[in-house]
């Protein structure tokens, strides 16, 4: 499959793993809504080439994200005022609603400034590491608006209800240190060696394991992990280590493991996902 | 308007922040049916009043709250032969339910030993910080009862499953480095620092925010973080940033942002919540 | 009551601590259709014998449980091709969620490798020691499998989703140093120091505890910190509370505090559990 061309960010495809650019570095990469548009398009892409393991997001540039474009000043927000969004939902929650459901791991690598949806769209990333050079913000409360992009669910779970408060409730921008030490990132690297340590991840991530098997892995861990009882989880993966146990890449994997050798894993996320889920489903927005 | 009078309890505000000060303290603040329902006619007011812009929660004396008042002996905990006691429902429950609800941030300042009830009532609390003297515990097994206040829901969501279920199995009363530690408070301070850290910390979280930011804030990510898929959250926060981006505060956010100067919101809690939503609503107990 | 007897694992009781050994040492303790059973069947004994207050599990020899045994090759997980196993339910959640009906506190005392079911068969007890000579790994994705055991809901409330998401894409096998720092494990010890580590922590949680306080704890713990919303809770603990205040333990547990002896409490788990609660239940497979 050929990559898409896009016009506000970019899609590399290299050894396996995608990274999709942010790609406005003269604008610090702000948020329009065509972004969010060819992000969602990224992920669709993503999911659906068996070429692509994991995704890398970053920014090109000084920064990761600087928030929304606020080119129209006081009227940002106003959706009234602006052409071209979707008056009902708020386009960040679409952006990681739609990250959510990837079948691929996704890495975010956070090059610079992080804030407000440049920090949010983060959240429904699997794992994030940083630049010691990155800052985040979630600025709603000063701008007069609200956390968005279903950031309530996903902050409160990635760093607890109290950090989480105390972040949205003054909106200060903090740096990288804070980040790591409450959890919002995994690790610190210098700048030029961001994207070279999110590489080398997501290959330990995904080098040795069973396409179906992390895509799968994928789903059900974020969908289970708020389900009110383990009964929950017992129906799913019942169906799914039953399933993959007849599997192709079952066999191979036992069998390799007993014979000392890499697995060849011949099952694709494409074609062989099994039925008894929806991998891609969503409850509807009303 | 005029903070109310209240006899086991008293209300300060100053400065933007309201004080409730746990106030007997020839009885270690011991809790009383009288003294729940001052607290929750406090939160009452301090939701009510637009010159609260942060809640603070303390003790008078050496203790924050020494637990249940024991003068009825063995029949403390026996509904059946108290009087003034709603038979039905907990009254630590009645009292953390209303902090749940509360449209102001709230700050726990744990001056001293805080038990029992003195530990579960700031569990809704969003922040607590602590004196280095304080200790806690959650001593009901030791008593022949259970957790109380919604305290298994609460507790677990602050210091995970392992942590509160230690801590209330054993039901042993452990120092303020042990909070810490797992994450049950903030910082500890010098007992002389504790109250004007947490003065400076409602002003961090509240000074350069919009109060109706704040206060949706406050409730969408409390009840977000519970919800079963983050499309729940994306459901609130479209019609959040959606309604809050057409208001007053929202153009005045970011013009000030972009001229570089302090915001002043216009909207007040009392007046501009939006409709979509009843911020103050509960399920019914039965 | 006498403790049965077993062939894959053992039971001992001794001083009101319950020990269940995965006996198969010349198999690294690998995990059979009959193990599942047997430790079924052992946690039904140690929920109705009063004289176990705690239950210790841990493994014979140098591993704890090397996870499925795999002497069936690479139809190991093919249901299909298997005798004496449930073609419709996962054996390890069938074991994980009789772990979590449990009445009894639950401590893991892991002694040497956990790997695939023998890493997730941990989870649903209540805190976990290690051996530092012990090592874990979630190896499903590189079996060409998915985790089990309703690990997808445990283990992510455990460690949290990034943590999580890390072990199970790449499946690696990692020290118990790094169990510790993600919270997966509360303390490391010398391999001789592990077991009586683990009888001491038992006797901390339990000595000084009423019994059904304890059992009540445990199961409003688990099941209310996915609630998805305190009232749930406020619920279940009113009737806890109210219908243990007027219990003997209640009049015990105050009477015996404020004269400043040690309590006896008369109640039984076996006969004492209020009604109110059906604490054994289970949500239905299908």
């Amino acid at each position: 499959m050929t990559a898409p061309q896009f016009s506000t960010i970019s899609l590399d495809i290299e050894d396996g793993i995608a990274t999709i650019w942010l790609d406005r570095p003269e604008k610090m990469n702000a948020f329009t809504p065509q972004m969010k548009d060819e992000l969602i398009a990224a992920f669709d892409h993503t999911d659906a080439n068996d070429d692509v393991r994991a995704v890398i997001v970053t920014g090109r540039g000084r920064a990761f994200c600087a928030g929304a474009d606020l080119s129209s000043g006081g009227d940002t927000f106003d959706y009234d005022k602006r052409e071209g969004v979707d008056g009902r939902r708020d386009g960040g929650g679409q952006t990681t609603l739609r990250i959510f459901r990837s079948l691929k791991p996704v890495i975010g690598a956070i090059n610079g400034a992080a804030v407000g949806i440049g920090a949010t769209m983060q959240l429904p990333m699997d794992i994030r590491i940083a630049s010691e050079n990155a800052k985040f913000g979630f600025v709603f409360t000063r701008r007069g608006i609200t956390p968005e992009a279903a950031s309530s669910w996903f902050l409160t779970r990635t760093v607890g209800l109290s950090t989480a408060l105390e972040w949205c409730y003054s909106g200060r921008v903090f740096p990288a240190s804070e980040a790591l030490e409450h959890g919002l990132v995994r690790s610190l690297h210098a700048p030029d060696d961001l994207y070279p340590a999110a590489v080398a991840l997501a290959h330990e991530l995904t080098d040795e394991s069973a396409p179906v098997s992390i895509a799968m892995t994928r789903q059900m861990l974020w969908r289970m992990h708020a389900a009110g009882h383990p009964m929950d989880a017992h129906r799913v993966d019942s169906q799914a280590i039953i399933s993959r146990g007849r599997s192709a890449d079952s066999h191979e994997g036992v069998s390799s493991f007993l014979e000392k050798r890499p697995a060849e894993f011949p099952n694709k996320v494409s074609t062989d996902m099994p039925g008894f889920f929806d991998w891609q489903d969503e409850p509807p927005f009303e």
